[in-house]
């Protein structure tokens, strides 16, 4: 490492203006207005990877493209497929930003911008890994296959068809992913496991329009007084999901995962602190950390219906709508939780109201095993990268490709994050902390070394 | 009555093209943005009271202006006062109008615009009945006092404090308001009751921002989630209100009254098909029209929260509310409401989440003894308007001011409506019937011959 790691010091002003050049480019996925900054930021990936010399290809697809590239097979040396995205959330809300979001800012050392660390910073690390180790060894010792979507945030829908389409192109032993976080600042992480997700929205409908609440109130069914009792029946006051049949596929944490996750430094008060409240809540019986981590959960995301405006309308709403979603573990799926969800609400409809619940997208939870020779390549790789051993978590957040991965590929997935719990990903200032940027792009250098010998 | 009706019948066109020109005023009060059009509308009632010889005052106060004027006293007969309002709803959604809310247009034989007949078509048939007697009888049986307001869809709150403070010169034996409806087309009523009203607001507080659902969802408590609970509790599965001490004063329905109201024509399918809904629910145990007259509601008027634009954003919101109001039924009161809400909602919080409680507005619901003379004048008076005696009947509806008239000045209210069920009011598409519009003309200038003799 030593040659690699004097040419990664010597590049670093050089990679840090080459990631806030990708910032800059406003790839929203989710809103169709954005539809050429998000092209506009596969080019630039697709240019990036053939700045390293590689024959990069911009795939179009039913949505956004995906960009691909790979470097030669090297005999008794594992291939190792590295995914990651370069779109982005919505940056709403706007005002909330102290500098604009797609105007990549320093502060304190870190970069302000959508998409910071979630998830260019990231992925743009293993390209950077690999561009150094092109640059100094001339060769890779062993076969990287970049595969980088544009459509993970909104639910990552036509690469599933892709890769089950190229499974011989694709073939690999490991995926690496970069989408996730450390534990702390100074004691990055391994992340074996994640939740899935299943996202609907529900769309209720009373009568043709809007009505005076005096005059009709009380004798004809308010579609927001309906959605907010459909709601309040997801769960009941110990915060367990009230849909008959929910938990019926769960995983249940092990004694070990319980043991482990209660052995970190984690602090409930300044984690309160951060997010300025002053108490939790959740599901009886389970710690903040195995909520977050390995429990199912249900959220409402976003709510509408009636007057919105300012002062006060005496309006019998005509139409109300909401988006719910569910975090999901191993073993529930989504289509699973759809049906429960759908019969769960019709069940409940009062006369006068109709619905229709709209499938937005869905993943299922993944856990990988903690004992594989791959798992023990990337430790060692992280420990070069940052100075010190991983710790081995689980995440809240969903990477849906990953389910898809581990079972269309056959292969394990690696999970390495470099991102921080303040960094803001999905609200308003996100950040990425550029020495663990640095750090991230040497522990992805170390780890194709690593995982050379590694099978 | 023979001069005047003749009178009228000759005034016909002028009479719409002077509604027409009060209409195309866009004078929403809840909107600051309209503040100078509000004041055009104040202006042109005066205007047209000036037009019949009287001299009217804009009086200015807090909010927008009241138009005053007054005919000398007749010694012998009653002072009546006559209410109404020249401010409108806004006309949201505007996408729903057929055409513009401001620009009034016949159709069918209806002039459609905001504020046709809340309250700016109904207002104006008193000025044009008084100023019919005027112009053929040179002067009035009996003293009229007119005051228009332009408050009464933000909740009326500057003409309480300037009738408390004006009582002698306001001084009068009846109030005459036209802002209510017909019972069906053809068949006038008389509206001896109304409810009262109660609107708040509720904020909800949680996280400093937005969150990402899937690193903190299960952890960190919901405000979107939290608000639909809450909303929730307000009501059972019967639509019975579930605030402690919520009908504590709550007169009950005399039986009367309920065999009255089952003796009307009432046609629920009709009714139904009418919303576009095919169902109808409510408190257990009463009727339709008993549950939009004579009981207490509660209705979420509008609810917003979390992410509402285009796909699937997955997010923790970090603040979520919702507009909510309550009909009121006598003796139930806005401001004991407000303190068992708050206190219902506070019993319910969970950990991390803080409740901001606004009280928008609020009035008593109000009913009027059947058996005074001026109810008899008024029956009369509306026979010889549309040819058909009135029935007596209440309306789900608040003007909260009539309470305010009830008790500071000590007189009875007459709510003589010319309006239909189907006129949209706080909808798109409001409407009022021509004909009604000089129907009701005609029966406010022989209302002013009846009530000259009763006392």
């Amino acid at each position: 490492m030593g040659k690699i790691a004097d040419y990664l010091d010597s590049q670093q002003a050089a990679r840090e203006e080459r990631l806030f050049e990708l910032l800059r480019i406003p790839s929203v996925s989710a809103d169709p207005a954005h539809k050429d900054d998000v092209a506009q930021a596969a080019q630039w990936v697709a240019d990036r990877i053939r700045g390293m010399g590689l024959e990069p290809e911009v795939i179009p697809t039913n949505g956004h493209p995906l960009v691909y590239a790979e470097t030669p097979p090297v005999a008794g040396a594992p291939t190792v497929l590295v995914y990651g995205h370069y779109d982005v959330q919505p940056p709403d809300p706007l005002d909330e930003w102290i500098t604009p979001p797609f105007e990549p800012t320093v502060r304190d050392g870190n970069v302000y911008a959508r998409g910071a660390t979630d998830d260019k910073g990231q992925m743009l690390t293993h390209l950077e890994g690999a561009a150094a180790v092109l640059a100094t060894e001339g060769k890779l010792p062993l076969q990287l296959k970049f595969l980088i979507e544009g459509e993970e945030e909104v639910g990552s829908e036509n690469i599933g068809p892709f890769i089950e389409n190229n499974k011989d192109r694709l073939a690999c032993d490991c995926v690496v992913i970069s989408d996730s976080g450390q534990f702390a600042p100074g004691l990055p992480a391994i992340t074996y496991g994640l939740r899935g997700i299943a996202y609907y929205e529900i769309f209720l409908t009373g009568p043709k329009q809007d009505l005076h609440s005096g005059s009709f109130g009380g004798a004809v069914t308010n579609p927001v007084n309906t959605l907010a009792k459909l709601l309040g029946s997801l769960t009941d006051d110990q915060g367990r999901i009230q849909i008959p049949g929910f938990y019926d596929d769960v995983v249940p944490l092990e004694q070990r995962e319980r043991d482990e996750f209660a052995g970190l430094p984690f602090d409930e008060a300044r984690f309160m602190k951060q997010l300025a409240v002053d108490g939790l809540s959740g599901e009886e019986g389970y710690t903040t950390l195995e909520r977050r981590w390995a429990r199912p959960t249900c959220d409402v995301n976003g709510i509408w219906g009636g007057y919105q405006g300012a002062g006060a309308k005496t309006v019998l709403p005509a139409r109300a709508g909401a988006k719910v979603s569910f975090r999901l573990v191993p073993n529930q799926h989504p289509k699973d939780i759809y049906q429960a969800l759908k019969q769960h609400l019709e069940s409940q409809l009062p006369p006068g109201i109709k619905l229709e619940l709209v499938d937005h997208h869905g993943g299922a939870g993944v856990k990988f095993p903690l004992d594989s020779p791959y798992m023990a390549a990337a430790s060692k790789a992280i420990e070069q990268g940052f100075g010190t051993k991983p710790v081995f978590i689980r995440e809240g957040g969903s990477i849906p490709i990953v389910d898809d991965f581990a079972r269309k590929l056959d292969a394990d997935v690696l999970l390495l994050g470099w991102g921080l719990d303040d960094d803001n990903t999905h609200s308003p200032n996100e950040k990425f902390c550029l020495a663990d940027f640095h750090r991230g792009v040497r522990s992805s250098a170390a780890l194709w070394l690593e995982m050379a010998s590694a099978s």
